[in-house]
């Protein structure tokens, strides 16, 4: 459609501001998950970092273009901080039980699936492989922090998709690009769409079928 | 015997088509431990992409020549793709229990700790760092998926041998090459050895003295 | 105070043998942790391995300048080798419990949240995030040996502070290298200190307040 997309002068800005409230959505999921399992609050500031900051270091680990943004950008310190700030004076609670966590979980997974795929992209990464790198994006925040806290990671839970969300928005946010109709809103909708995605399939507990066909009946 | 060794033309293509298929038997073990611990179709994909891909991201992020082959080369998405619909598709079963998840990790192995050496290698590592390197590439997929999916590694199982078959093709891999006679023949030979001795270790129970000696009697 | 500190000639050497010392300790906590779980040598020497030399690599990889340290000197293959053989000889013994293992561990810790640090100013890297690239640095290994043997991190135990004791050694070595006193005396003074510091805190079971404030009463 259009031979060489120009990136739209507020790009940058627009993923920095995106990825920082990704950070910030992932950070508080990784802070209550802290409170549930009664971590201390260097636990809490720890599940922070790594839930908030992980996805995009492997991300910028694999682009490879030098220092990745969390570690070069102070502004990446600010969000988990909050984060934990917030859990910790409880003017971010669990609710009921597992409930709160999920919806940031699922915010972090809506920003991080649309901020990894453009920022693969804007390295020269083609489509379909920021595709991949989108996904990657969204899902390692949250497996690092499962995994770490010794939890069995959400990816893996039959009830509700995760990664079936993100790959649709990391999908649709490539197309974008490609179409060079990436901007605010178009970014803001697909957010939108992956959130109520996930969240809808966490209510309905849609399911996938088992890795074996007709394993899980 | 030769001052600087130059690699045969069809070196890329032979460590490329190499590590597919080595992709492909690790993204086989993840999609049947999938199914064995009754995950759904998105995590055996899931596990099909980590364990197939994590071995060769982690070494070429290691060795920094830019973006990881799996994100670069689009041709890295097919093998877990179809090692995933395989096993949905139950055209590969588990058999009995564990076995036939063992058997495609050790061709995983024995193809890793080869193409792993190869690629560190080609890429200017020396000879006995290249070992280390072989060995990582060859034992990180399996040990992300087993870590990931919350198993017992492998690699700390007391019956079979699992990084000594990877340390002894990775040291025979690297001294082909610095011998100068690293070929189709000779690979295929050193990646036959490894896959014996593993599956060997395994049937036989061979076990290694315990961490401390006297420990274990 | 100075426009650009010159870093002093002997730098290098000095971050060289306090990095491999560093190395040395955490080796033997992972083969400390293995002994304590029975596993062989094997998994001895790859947790040796994985605590030894997982830090640095993840922070040479975040600072991207070229191959990590680990894999580019063949130096940093002999501090892990030395610490399995002298768990597998008994020459280094559990003694009660856990204690001797939190002794390596505090060590390491102590080390690698100074050399951390004074690596990624050595990169260029902005004193505020050096410190949290040293902090980084100095946490990851032990969480690796952790996460890979299925135990809870130390990270997480509320008895004794583990990641305070390397925010204020990580701290302290960034000031230093900022007034341009970082030298073999004064790092050796931090590392004491933040060896104390984490011993004491494990004596006297210092505990932080819980994730969420009154929550754990």
């Amino acid at each position: 459609m259009i031979e060489a997309f120009e990136a739209p002068a507020y790009l940058e800005t627009l993923l920095l501001v995106l990825d920082l409230c990704g950070v910030f959505f992932f950070a508080v999921s990784g802070s209550l998950l802290a409170a549930r399992r009664q971590f201390d609050i260097i636990g809490s500031v720890f599940l922070a970092f790594l839930a908030g900051l992980g996805g995009g270091v492997v991300r910028d680990i694999i682009i490879d273009e030098g220092v990745p943004n969390a570690f070069a950008n102070p502004l990446y310190l600010i969000p988990p901080a909050v984060a934990a700030a917030l859990v910790y004076f409880r003017l971010i609670t669990q609710g009921r039980l597992r409930r709160t966590l999920l919806v940031f979980d699922a915010a972090g997974l809506a920003l991080f699936c649309v901020t990894g795929t453009q920022t693969a992209l804007a390295a020269g990464i083609t489509p379909v492989m920021a595709i991949l790198l989108g996904v990657s994006t969204a899902v390692v925040g949250g497996l690092l922090r499962d995994v770490v806290a010794n939890e069995v990671p959400e990816i893996f839970n039959p009830q509700g998709l995760y990664a079936v969300p993100a790959l649709f928005g990391s999908g649709l946010s490539s197309l974008l690009w490609v179409l060079g109709v990436f901007t605010w809103l178009t970014a803001a909708l697909v957010m939108l769409a992956v959130f109520a995605f996930r969240l809808v399939s966490l209510r309905r507990r849609w399911w996938a079928p088992g890795a074996a066909h007709g394993w899980r009946s």
